[in-house]
C-alpha cells in the first residue's frame, strides 16, 4: 500500500457550507468516453431576433410586450413557479401523519434581461484588464435593485434568490442573455444550509488563525477564514481569478468539474447592497473574468447555473417571536458569495452526469479541484475566443 | 385569497427520509416549452452487437474479455471510481484547518449485465400478469449474490450500492442492459441520511398509529408507517403498482416528475438477503411492472437512475468501539427500498432540468405526485408498447 496521495488516490472532501461529503476519483478522467455528446454547434446568434420574447419591443407568449429597453430590463415571469396571492406559508394546514408535512408557499418570480443584444453574454461584456467591465455593472446594479425593491414592495418576501441558468444543456429555454429572480416567503434549503453552517462556525470556532479577518459581529467567519486560508497556500492551487476585493476559486469541496465560488477577499458583506461603489466595479470585473475563462476553456458559450447567496430579508413585524429573533441574529453571519455550477467535463460536447451513484450514493468528481483550477488559470484570457475568430 | 388547494397552489412538501423540503408548483406544466429536446430516436438495437463490450464473448477496452454468459454476468469495472489497494479510510491524514477535511476512500466497483441480449431491458423482461417475471429473477439473485459476496471477499467493505443508470440522457455510456455496484469502506451521504432518519423515527415516535406494522426490533418504522399510511388513503392517490409483498408509489415528497419508491408492503426487510423465495418473485414482478409502465407512458425506453438502499455491512472486528456499536444498532432500523429517479417530464423528448433555482435554492417540481401517479396508473399496461408495434 503506497502512501496516500490526493492527486492520485480516491478520497472524500468535506463541504463545510452544506456539511456533506463529495467523493473525488482523480484517476477517473482516464476512462474512454462512449456516452452522450452535447450538441457542439456554436450558434451564430443575431443581435436581434424577431422571434425572441426577450428582445426589445417583442411580444411575449401571454400577450405582454417587452419594452424597448436599452440597458437591463426586469419583468414578472409570465409562468412563475410561485405566486403572491396564494395561501400564506405557516397558515394552518393540517398534516394527517407525522411523516406527511405540507406548507403553502408564496412568492414572485422575475426575469432580468442582461442587455438588449440577443447575442452578448456576460463573458462577452468584458475585456481584459477586467477592471473596465463597464457593461457588466448595469447587471450588478439591477441585482442590487431587485434585492432591495422586491421585499419592499412585497412585505411577505423573506428571501430573494437571484440566479442565471445558461445554455440549453442546463434547461435554459432562451439564449437571450438573462437571469431570474425567485422571491419567496421562506428561506429555501440551499441558502438555509449555508446560513446554518456559517452561524455554527461563528459560534464553535472560538479563535481564528493568525491574520484571519473576522465578521462584522467580531466573530470567526466561515467564508472569510476560507478565503484567507486559500490565499495563504503556496501557489494558490485553487485560485482562478482575484482582484483587490474578490477571489474566485474552485472550492476545495467542489462537486461540478469546473465549479467556482466567488468570495469577498477580506471584507464581510451581508448582501449586494453592502457593496461600496468600488466593490460593484471589482465584482463586475471578477464575474467577467470567470465567465470569459469559462468560454475560452473549451471555446464555447460555457453552460452553467450561477447564483448569489446572501442574507435573507429581516422580518418587518415589530412583534417577533423569540425564534424569529434568534434566526434573524444568526443571519448576521451571512457572507455574500456566488456559486457557478457548470456541467462540462472534458470538452464542449462531453459533460459530467451526476446520476446513478451520485443520486443514490453521493456526489462524485473525476478530476481534482486543483486540476480544474489550473486549467482555468492556464487558459489564454487575453480576449474572448470569439474575438479571435 | 382563496382557500389553500394543494392540487392548484404552490406548496412545499417534506421528505422525511432526507429531512429536506421540495417545492411543488402544480400550475407550472401549463407553460409553453421552448427549451432543449432530448433525442427522440427509439434505436432499433440488435440482439447482439459486435462492438458492445458487454455482449457475450466480446473484448473490453482494457483488453479483458466478457465471458460467453447465458444469464447475468458480473465483472470488475475496468475504470473503477474506487480502488481497493489505496490508503485506508480513517488513516491519518492531517487536515490543515478546521474547514479543510479530507478522507481517503477505498472500494471496488463492478458491472452487472442483466442478460445476454443487447436489446432487452428490465421492462421488456416482463409480461402481465407480472407474477411471471421469471427473466427478472436472475437479476434479483445476482444482486443478492453481490450484496453477500463483495463484503465477504473484501472485509474492508462497509457499504454496497447497487444501481442502474439507464439511457444516454442519464450519462449511461452503453445501451446493453446493465447495472453497477460500487462497494465502499464507508456509508455514503444518501443512504447515511436515510439510515439516520429511520433510526430517529424509531426513537422519537413513541407510538405507531392503529394497525401500523412495526420493525423487527419492535419499534416504529418510518417506511412501514409510510407504506401503511399510503394504503389507507381513499383511492390510494400515489399508488402506481402493488402486489402481496410490495408497493410502488410516487412518494408524497417526490422530486423528479415520475419518481417512484418501491417499498415492502408490511414486512421489515433489512436487506435483499432477507427476502423469502416468494418475495424474490414478487419483487421481480413489481420491478417489471414499474419499468413497463414507465416505457409505455411516453412510448420510449424510459431513462432513469435506479438504486437499492439497504443495511450497511456490519463491521467484522470483534473489538468495536462504543460509537461503532451504536451505529451498528441504529442500522437495525434500515428498511430495504428502491428509488427510481427518471428525468422525463412532458414527453419522450422533454425532460425536467433540476438547475438554476433547484441547484441554488431547492428542488422544485411542476406536477403533483398525485398527478404523476395517476398517469402511470392509467397507462395501458397490458403489454410492452414495442410488442404492439
Ligand atoms: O459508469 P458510467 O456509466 O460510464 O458513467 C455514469 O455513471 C457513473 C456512476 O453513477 C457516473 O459517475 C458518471 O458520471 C456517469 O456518466
Ligand atoms: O425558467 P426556465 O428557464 O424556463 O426553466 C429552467 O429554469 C427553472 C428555474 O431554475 C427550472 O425550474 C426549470 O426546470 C428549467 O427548465
Amino acid at each position: 500500500m503506497s502512501a496516500f496521495d490526493p492527486t492520485e488516490h480516491t478520497h472524500r472532501r468535506w463541504n463545510p457550507l452544506t456539511e456533506s461529503w463529495v467523493l473525488c476519483s482523480p484517476h477517473r478522467t482516464k476512462r474512454p468516453w462512449q456516452g452522450a455528446q452535447e450538441s457542439a454547434e456554436v450558434p451564430q446568434l443575431p443581435e436581434y431576433d424577431l422571434k425572441c420574447y426577450l428582445c426589445p419591443g417583442n411580444e411575449r407568449a401571454t400577450g405582454g410586450k417587452t419594452d424597448k429597453y436599452e440597458s437591463t430590463y426586469v419583468f414578472e415571469n409570465d409562468f412563475a413557479a410561485l405566486k403572491p396571492e396564494e395561501a400564506k406559508a405557516g397558515e394552518d394546514v393540517t398534516n394527517p401523519h407525522p411523516l406527511i408535512k405540507l406548507q403553502p408557499a408564496r412568492g414572485k418570480c422575475f426575469v432580468i434581461c442582461f442587455n438588449p443584444a440577443h447575442n452578448l453574454t456576460i463573458a462577452q461584456l468584458t475585456t481584459p484588464p477586467y477592471s473596465a467591465s463597464s457593461h457588466i455593472v448595469p447587471i450588478i446594479k439591477v441585482w442590487q435593485d431587485v434585492y432591495g425593491r422586491i421585499p419592499r414592495e412585497n412585505p411577505f418576501v423573506s428571501y430573494v434568490q437571484i440566479f442565471e441558468n445558461k445554455g440549453a444543456s442546463m434547461g435554459c429555454s432562451n439564449p437571450h442573455p438573462h437571469g431570474q429572480v425567485w422571491s419567496l416567503d421562506y428561506v429555501p434549503e440551499e441558502p438555509a444550509k449555508a446560513l446554518r453552517s456559517q452561524y455554527r462556525y461563528s459560534q464553535e470556532q472560538t479563535h481564528v488563525q493568525a491574520g484571519e479577518p473576522k465578521s462584522k459581529t467580531g466573530r470567526p467567519s466561515l467564508l472569510l477564514s476560507y478565503a484567507h486560508w486559500e490565499m495563504q497556500q503556496p501557489d494558490s492551487p485553487r485560485l482562478v481569478a482575484s482582484n483587490e476585493d474578490w477571489i474566485a476559486v474552485v472550492p476545495y469541496w467542489a462537486v461540478w468539474p469546473f465549479e467556482v465560488l466567488v468570495l469577498p477577499r477580506n471584507t464581510h458583506l451581508n448582501h449586494i447592497l453592502d457593496f461600496s461603489p468600488a466593490q460593484v466595479q471589482s465584482f463586475a470585473a471578477i464575474m467577467g473574468e470567470v465567465t470569459l475563462r469559462y468560454d475560452n476553456l473549451f471555446e464555447c458559450s460555457f453552460p452553467y447555473s450561477m447564483g448569489l447567496h446572501q442574507r435573507p430579508i429581516p422580518p418587518r413585524a415589530s412583534d417577533l417571536t423569540a425564534a424569529q429573533k434568534q434566526e434573524e441574529s444568526e443571519w448576521d453571519e451571512a457572507q455574500f458569495h456566488v456559486h457557478f455550477y457548470p456541467p462540462l467535463l472534458r470538452s464542449k460536447t462531453v459533460r459530467k452526469f451526476l446520476v446513478g451513484f451520485e443520486m443514490l450514493g453521493e456526489p462524485q468528481r473525476d478530476l481534482t479541484p486543483e486540476q480544474a483550477a489550473k486549467r482555468l488559470r492556464d487558459v489564454d484570457a487575453s480576449q474572448h475566443y470569439t474575438a479571435q475568430l
